[in-house]
């Protein structure tokens, strides 16, 4: 008998919990990547020596680690760069991929995400990329399909490779390499800036970083950013004062601000610049050595002028760049049970040197 | 000079007759699929055999059969599972593909159909798919293009490689091979339940089945079923009681129901689901051992329950999962003269042991 | 410090010289090409031969000129043609094609156009083949990612591919090889009739035709073709009758009227018709041996009529074809040095026997 998935777009720290409580069918593949609290330091080693080794790897030997495999890339929602990145990554192994979108689809004519997926399985889809607007949607499409799902960004839960490649620009900018520990990023303060609330990008890194010693301080004014985000991960701060925040900063995320959003939050835009604007004033005065990371898109101007974007700490094209090599491993990791046998929850075989 | 071809949404019957006498330009490719009406009992044994061959083949082999060929797509109608499955089917031969959708082309500037064929031609498509709401719009296409066209689906008239994938996936159940004859589906009983009038599915299984002896029942409400339909086949019945339809049958397809068609109609969509519902106490009643098909996308609990649609009896994922084997049968045969040997019309060269 | 280009939609006469004054970033690569104004006669000769090798070369050994290189296509407006053949010409090379398209991207969300191409490049385009409606967009592009950018035409300003190939199909019509000089179209005349004033391609002919000894005609209304036309290039002619523009002409461009922008024009669609349609009475009486070219889509009954497209004349399926093998060139002149050696103002290194 089916059981139904609550999904939401509310309150995102209950998604997962209930949707694990409210469904059991297949389990979830562990070649999957939902959430970044899935992943153990076992794991996080493992993705980013793959990233290492496949980035600079010939593309015509790349070429034939997946050659002809199928994946199937799921969006409903647009996308350029999450979209491409993953797009890239899976031809750079040769894989076959098609591209599902809401503008050209059943999706259209009502077509439930369970029976898309099942689907896409049907049509030889090892492995499925999914976007949705909907909390949780990678969970049903994980346990209703039983393919290694990864998580390109659902609703307001989570972006999980959007934190790994965050991750990987942070140790690339540290020169520290991929073997990293507990302790690798101790010592090491990240705040995140900007709509905290709406973002997936906030939530995934504020689970991630944590866990190889990154103390993560959040920014924002409360609209943005409710007292309740402490709540997230034990240990998370919150700073209003963005000026005291970038004191303390290796690194700075700024995140987009979507103008629609504030209106319905009758949040003064001009205030919110004046206060929260990453601008070369800002930077050089309190963190003239951060590392500035923004997931994209930017709005020049609001959240980050042109100035720092295109400045020497900014570390924008990094992230997009380190991105296809993040997705290139989880690709592989996907459909190659070896490489993800480091596991948190997985049977540990075959497990690397890290 | 040029002949106009009368396109149309009305009456299906009549699409081919005038279509094919309103227009003599380039004589239809061989290798095109339009009609189910024109593949002979020879065609299908033919194609199911490759089906076979190519389901099972090594995917690196696969890849070289046509190599750097040229796909063309072209579908004015949104669809997942059709545009997908031919479009994986040809990538898994080698070819290279293109799509083009009326959501991002020149058919939004008002190019006719005949225009965007001959373009796609001297681009170097060598096989065009294509979907459209008008019925005969594939004759059309054929007819000015001298190209292999396979019909994707066009208004209310045909769907035949719905139709063939249907066929192998009854012959799958009843562990019949590929060599079909006349006979080999003597004795079953296939009810095709739903919105008959506005279906090109109905429409290409009515006309394909009885070939391999199948007795067809159609099952509906008279608007969505005029008593007219018997006379697309000859002795094809109408049973307007699924309930005796079920008791009689070994297959039941169940067609999709769009709601906003019954409004037009003035029929009741709860009486609608209580007399023609697929629903577990009425398929445990009458027809406990009858394969459940569908050819999608499913509207869970109008036409049929989840429980149905997921239960042990449903063949729906096999549908797909034979929609991309008949594909590839499909595509090469149009791209290779002597696969589309064996046709009613064509010359016959190369037969194959059937 | 970021400066600002101009965008522009209105007068493409002043769009490069703004746009080169206005920006100094990365210089602009030397395999773009951005206007035909900036290919030399060996630039043509080089490209024309590159077109002739790559046109017949065995597809499998094509296949390995660019394997796995990445090129993005960047897609504002629609487009079925110019799209869909450089993605075609660009698998023919190997390269791996990712599409991003206004209508599924972060353009949506307002993201400029300088961090598109940046992002682009950092997801490992090498070159990226850009449709825009802003006249001067490609230079933006070239000057701010520094990438060899390849104009799919901008605004109202330039289509440079697009004249490319309407030049190699005016030479094999006359059976002129591709080593073109100064003298090789001389007493070749000409005439490009329709909407000048609102057409890329019109512009895009009149500057390069003219190069290799063309005498290029203008014809029409002069809402559509203003006196001021005549100093887009120095030597050309504005002739608004039709009948004696023909009489003159070895070729003929007929350009797509779009109902739409004569209406805010107060030009009598009827009677344009009447004196600009190309019709068989017309080109029987003026122009019976004239080359009949049209870059589509066309409207049939409008600008031309189907006697006259579909007729012996027209070269409009020669076009389409011809842009494939133009675009194999101009991709393979973007990523490969060498290949882009024979540039005005490049240097000239392996200079091919011209």
């Amino acid at each position: 008998m089916p059981r139904k998935i609550q999904l939401s777009k509310t309150r995102p720290s209950q998604v997962r919990p209930v949707s694990v409580a409210a469904i059991n069918r297949a389990p979830i593949h562990p070649g999957s990547l939902l959430s970044t609290a899935d992943l153990s330091v076992d794991d996080l080693c493992s993705l980013l020596q793959l990233a290492d080794v496949l980035e600079v790897e010939d593309p015509l030997r790349r070429d034939k680690r997946l050659l002809k495999r199928r994946i199937s890339l799921l969006f409903y929602e647009s996308s350029t760069r999450t979209r491409t990145s993953f797009e890239l990554a899976a031809k750079a192994l040769g894989a076959d991929t098609s591209l599902v979108s809401a503008q050209s689809s059943s999706i259209e004519k009502g077509e439930s995400l369970k029976d898309t997926g099942i689907t896409l399985r049907s049509l030889g889809a090892e492995c499925i990329i999914l976007r949705s607007p909907f909390s949780g949607a990678p969970y049903l499409l994980a346990e209703t399909t039983g393919l290694p799902i990864l998580n390109a960004g659902d609703g307001m839960h989570e972006h999980p490779s959007q934190a790994l490649l965050d991750l990987r620009t942070i140790l690339n900018h540290l020169k520290s390499g991929p073997k990293v520990t507990e302790k690798t990023l101790a010592g090491v303060t990240v705040t995140i800036c900007g709509d905290i609330f709406h973002s997936r990008v906030a939530r995934s890194n504020a689970l991630l970083l944590p866990q190889l010693g990154v103390r993560v301080i959040l920014c924002g004014p409360p609209p943005l950013l409710p007292e309740a985000a402490t709540r997230l991960v034990s240990g998370i701060e919150i700073e209003r004062n963005f000026d005291r925040a970038l004191a303390q900063s290796d690194v700075v995320m700024m995140l987009r601000i979507q103008a629609e959003r504030l209106a319905g939050l009758s949040l003064d835009l001009e205030e919110y610049k004046t206060r929260y604007q990453a601008n070369v004033e800002r930077i050089a005065s309190y963190a003239p050595k951060a590392l500035i990371m923004h997931p994209g898109p930017i709005i020049r101007g609001l959240e980050i002028t042109s100035e720092v974007a295109d400045g020497p700490q900014s570390a924008i094209a990094d992230q997009v760049r380190n991105g296809v090599a993040i997705r290139m491993a989880l690709i592989l990791r996907a459909l190659t049970p070896t490489e993800s046998a480091n596991r948190k929850s997985g049977v540990k075989v075959g497990k690397r040197d890290s």
